[in-house]
């Protein structure tokens, strides 16, 4: 059995979509968090200098989308085939897209240039992916993917928090068939106790 | 026998790695390029308002990543198992993370903010990934993935002239190793073919 530990900040955001997929492996993991004031020592010995990392018997391993379709392959959360592994991945990068234009906004240092972003992002482009994300999980028997769980659904929702937070809002308050998909994987039994017994955080 | 059609703007970019693997699999395709005045005409057809699409048999296929990896599963450039896939997506989304950092700089329309990046960008976070790289490359036998040519070699190399436009130099001028890969996937005779007939455009 190898054995898994995850480095992050001590947070949800991008480590816990591996976090969710670990539980529902019914992995167990060290999920080793650092205070803000480490990361200087840390960063030289992360891969690129980033985190999420996921060493597996020592081997580190970056890159939290690359991880979670490694980890979907051994619980059965990937696709039947190419075609249905093709429709997982557009969902999940255009969520990943979605994610990119909040933190666009979000984590914009110059004061000007972040109020400029607001308008545009909260009238234009939070409600453009909302519509069209809650028209893709309709269409798709109120899954992101091929009629059924798949790990792009698993990171839409361990992000859930993060993007809720970045976005200044509930974003799928009023997007039925996305919340019903939140509330789906919240009650995956595995995914629950993880989140019952997770380390608190905002983001 | 499917009939592709990709349609972009009439430049490289992202459609570039597309149209790098469908030549490297000898497949015909469609290469539709709109002029940006149509764009708002186009724009509501495309899924999720983006492009590149590539239309397989007319079905619409999003996002440029999702797309090279289901056609490298179909000529050969995706991995032998799941952990060779990995380190194949590892080294994609890290020059992924490395294209939103220069994207960050070259499309901020707040000219302070724009000009307030530049020298970060590219005393800092432009060497350390040249650095990063070279040294992935160089433990790789010269690719950036598992000693072998992949799918994330192609979408590196074709995305180069965009990304040298963008990072206002040549990336690979001097990394050694990333030069020679460079040079090595544009000598494929196939790409080389498809390279002496597109369309010039400057990105």
């Amino acid at each position: 059995m190898p054995t898994y530990k995850l480095i992050y900040f001590p947070v949800k955001a991008l480590a816990e979509p591996i976090r969710f997929l670990l539980s529902y492996m019914e992995q167990d993991f060290e999920d080793y968090r650092f205070e803000r004031e480490q990361w200087p020592e840390i960063k030289p010995k992360m891969p690129f200098g980033k985190v999420p990392v996921l060493e597996v018997d020592g081997k580190q391993l970056h890159q939290s989308a690359a991880i979670c379709r490694y980890l979907a392959k051994q619980c059965g959360l990937n696709g039947k085939d190419a075609w249905e592994d093709l429709q997982i991945d557009i969902a999940f990068e255009t969520f990943n897209d979605f994610r990119a234009a909040v933190s666009s906004y979000h984590y914009d240092h110059h004061e000007e240039s972040k109020k400029l972003k607001w308008e545009p992002l909260s009238k234009e482009t939070i409600p453009y992916y909302q519509a069209n994300f809650e028209e893709l999980a309709k269409n798709n028997g109120g899954y992101l993917a091929n009629g059924k769980l798949s790990w792009a659904d698993i990171y839409f929702v361990a992000c859930l928090d993060y993007m809720n937070v970045m976005a200044k809002q509930d974003l799928v308050e009023n997007t039925p068939t996305l919340k019903k998909l939140r509330d789906e994987v919240l009650a995956i039994p595995t995914i629950k106790k993880w989140v019952e017994k997770r380390p608190q955080s905002e983001v």
